[in-house]
């Protein structure tokens, strides 16, 4: 019989499909083609290719926009958003617009090509989120923007064009919908119980313990009770923290561990699927963000959206958490 | 400059990206692949390998489950949702289910295996439709049923699993996320004027001009202002009517006709692009359903989704509705 499940923050609701139940087997033809060859303007040497670098993590010997980095952020060459400008607020009789001002930048991640995420050092991992972390400092101050979204696309089919390692920033000038619906959850429960959403979460799943993945001294990877797409896995921070920004060194290093070792758990139980990890975090300045818990979501791309999501916001997911949970836990690393 | 817009019913964002800018040349590749050969279970004379038919639309002189029809309602045999037992909605922690009742029924719209529904007659297409409201009547009488979905999947990228001409129908034991959010958006609406937000939307669409594709007596398609995607295509009745399921004969016939001439422009000028369709309508007994407006969406599916777009629900479109209404109205048919 299939299950209806509800997520305990946003309220959507996703089919658990018994009839038409898929084990990891089933998803192995999803690898991300790797293309080989070709000119790259994210490779050590490239640098005159890409707009100037905002910052880069890089030995205090090499120079601005030459090689040798480990890390380098730059903006985007095709922004969504475009980062010089005023909103410009207005309407066109019932409709509302206004421009689209924003940051869009690009964390690259490291100078090799052909290396995934899952297969960086740890020490690699921590420098690419210590980077999201001081480019989140630095664009709190511009006060045209209320929200930054970080968040990485791997293979085509999770939206990547490029293939050497990056993530990418994008700073809105509102809220998006998908944070604010998030927050409402998180104040909704506090209202109701006085504690946080996410904490009470964490000390179930930790409790029950079924849906667990890893777990390190700071954080803790699971399966969430009622996920969108086959392995979905949440990364959360143990302890009540509302804003990725607060993070320090001890806990990156820590976040970096149970990011890759999870990342390389999915790599080698699906066969290097596309994936997209996206960082939900509070707005830079609603005070309603003290009711949210920062944590990662990584959402691998197995199946295809269709009209039954597109008009009802359901998903249907042929994995039971349960499964995917055990056999990642069970993949040895 | 990129434009943020928003969508006057349901309040998402969309980003209008000029600086990526694509026109319908740039989306050729995405033609959907016809197989050809292969057994297939919706074809006339096989169908003793679906479940039994609920309905058909089939001459007198043919029998039940015997070829010769013309449209053909079957249970799914891999449904999402199972039409026998009770919800026992039931709590596990904090968190929430209940079994997945509901029905799943594929609505076989013709024999001939080739032919897409832009390449149907009128006629056909209007008995597809027609269809549709007679399985809505009679599902309407299942009190476990909240709504009901009626949906097209067109081409693998789109979702479709057999690409015999077929659309679905899912009734759910709840209210749909995305349906609430339309109802509370057109509710708000119309506390705050008095009137219909797609009334209103219809009114300025038809004096503005620029994003209208199509026309006839009881029907109008166009571009909405805040497209998800390139060439979104809405069709709504003109004047105010919340349910589809009150479609009366003549309403019909101008219905088939509107959708099938859009379809036909949208393959002519995408190279058959896959796509999903799909009917809002009210609820089936929620008292605030008379605030809604029916209409259907057609959504081409050639962008993909990322990152960005999970975690903030804003959607980057690089083809102002303006452009692609203006070259849909030109494309000749």
């Amino acid at each position: 019989m299939p299950e209806l499940r509800k997520d305990p923050v946003s309220n959507r609701w996703v089919i658990i499909s018994t009839d038409r139940s898929k084990r990891p087997t089933d998803f192995l033809d999803h690898a991300v083609d790797k293309k080989k060859g070709g000119f790259c303007p994210f490779c050590n040497g490239s640098e005159e290719k890409t707009p100037s670098e905002i910052i880069a993590m890089r030995p205090s010997n090499t120079g601005k926009n030459q090689p040798g980095w480990e890390v380098r952020v730059v903006p985007n060459k095709f922004p969504v958003l475009r980062v010089e400008g005023e909103l410009n607020r207005r309407g066109d009789g019932m409709y509302d617009m206004m421009e689209g001002v924003g940051a869009h930048e690009i964390i690259i991640e490291t100078p090799e090509h052909d290396k995934s995420m899952a297969d960086f050092s740890y020490e690699q991992v921590q420098k690419v989120l210590w980077t999201y972390k001081l480019r989140c400092l630095d664009l709190k101050n511009d006060l045209r923007f209320e929200y930054i979204l970080l968040f990485r696309n791997y293979g085509d089919a999770a939206g990547a064009t490029l293939e050497h390692p990056h993530s990418q920033l994008i700073a809105t000038p509102i809220i998006p919908k998908r944070v604010l619906e998030e927050l409402e959850g998180a104040k909704h429960h506090f209202e109701y119980k006085e504690r946080c959403v996410f904490c009470d979460m964490i000390k179930q799943e930790m409790k029950d313990g079924q849906r667990i993945i890893l777990e390190n001294r700071y954080f803790v990877a699971f399966a969430p009770f009622a996920p969108r797409f086959p392995f979905e896995t949440w990364i959360l921070p143990k302890t009540h923290n509302t804003d990725f920004i607060n993070i320090n060194e001890e806990q990156s290093f820590d976040m970096a561990r149970i990011l890759k070792d999870s990342l390389m758990k999915i790599k080698k139980a699906l066969n290097d699927p596309p994936y997209n990890y996206i960082i939900h975090t509070a707005p830079l300045r609603k005070p309603e963000g003290v009711y949210t818990h920062w944590h990662m979501e990584i959402i691998p791309k197995l199946t295809k959206l269709a009209g039954f999501e597109w008009g009802s916001g359901f998903y249907i997911n042929p994995t039971p958490p349960e499964e995917a949970a055990k056999y990642l836990r069970e993949v040895e690393i």
